[in-house]
């Protein structure tokens, strides 16, 4: 079984073994995701770019860890509530973008277009 | 190779093409994570809980399907540059999540404990 | 002299006080500022609309508080650092609003427009 | 009229017009509030700490004014559907924050402690 697909496995045996389904709607589990996502902001909020880079090895690391965890958890639940296939979902992104930013026109620069995703 | 890696080397490869590493500090990548997360909450902010539910069914679902896409990747890019195993660190948390909220003394109730990660 | 600017000149001197304007950058802020909203967010996850209206009633009430009360200050500080005037920019931006929002047009639909801001 | 006052009533009036005060419930309101949030931080995400301290003389300026706004009005908004005096709050969180962080021993230090409002 692929690595999402038996997380989302567990996430979904978790949340019926405590009938917390009711609560996963998708626009709960969108709120959530976003709160976890603040959590790990916060980690960052007063770091300089430099000290940002070592974060794993200071004593927010293991905190960082585990709120990468429960942003990744979130997002797994909400993607299988939603019939998402995150992977591919993810590909097909990435090859648009391929064709958007042009490797060449786009080098080096932050101000023409936003890095990776497009926004 | 496994799903996620191989998506963090696709992504990282689009960053070196474009000499966009420099912008991808782990604390820049935290606020454009954020930034996404933000986009996908806007999709579901004025919708009904049962409204939520079929999304994906509705014009909305295209956009959704992109921002579960750009949350992803980032995430992804994030953790590649931290060094963090997502799924290692996910299945981490729901091993202690399962020790933390006993199925049966937590079954049906959101007021004891925060669904899913414990927050 | 007016609330807003009460305000910002007692957080200004609380983060000079501590010599905590090197942290103050308009970048971390920011993210302070969507920090505290996602704690707030994270307020609202669990609860069904109609829970959601009588909040401040419940035990969650002092804490709702709370947050708002950092979410204001985090942008009083922030606009205060950008020399931002917040009640001008939101009179402006309602200005805007009520003519891009023409009241007949749009009654009593969250479909044909994203209410209040345009988003 | 108070600031506050004045720009709460506008935006009552403003949805009232609309009919939609059916979609303003505290949960809704707060997604709103952490989307725009969220926009906003975009437009910080690749800028160097440097670069977000003149943001308001770059071709971004326009926008962050207008997102300022747009955070500002729906936080306005979700307090008064909340009844939450904002200023009030405000100060009250100040007055912990002020014994809670004494000056002198958290002077120039944001590892002891989170600046502004203790997270």
């Amino acid at each position: 079984m692929q690595e999402i697909e038996e997380l989302a496995a567990r996430l979904r045996a978790f949340a019926e073994a405590r009938d917390w389904e009711q609560f996963h709607t998708p626009k709960n589990l969108a709120m959530a995701l976003a709160g976890e996502t603040g959590e790990l902001l916060a980690e960052f909020q007063w770091l300089t770019p430099e000290e940002s880079a070592t974060i794993m090895e200071s004593p927010a690391g293991p905190r960082v860890r585990a709120e990468l965890a429960d942003v990744f958890s979130y997002l797994i639940r909400l993607a299988d509530v939603l019939g998402v296939d995150l992977p591919q979902a993810a590909h097909a992104k990435i090859d648009e973008n391929e064709r958007r930013y042009d490797a060449d026109a786009y080098r080096g620069s932050a101000r023409k277009a936003p890095p990776l995703s497009g926004a």
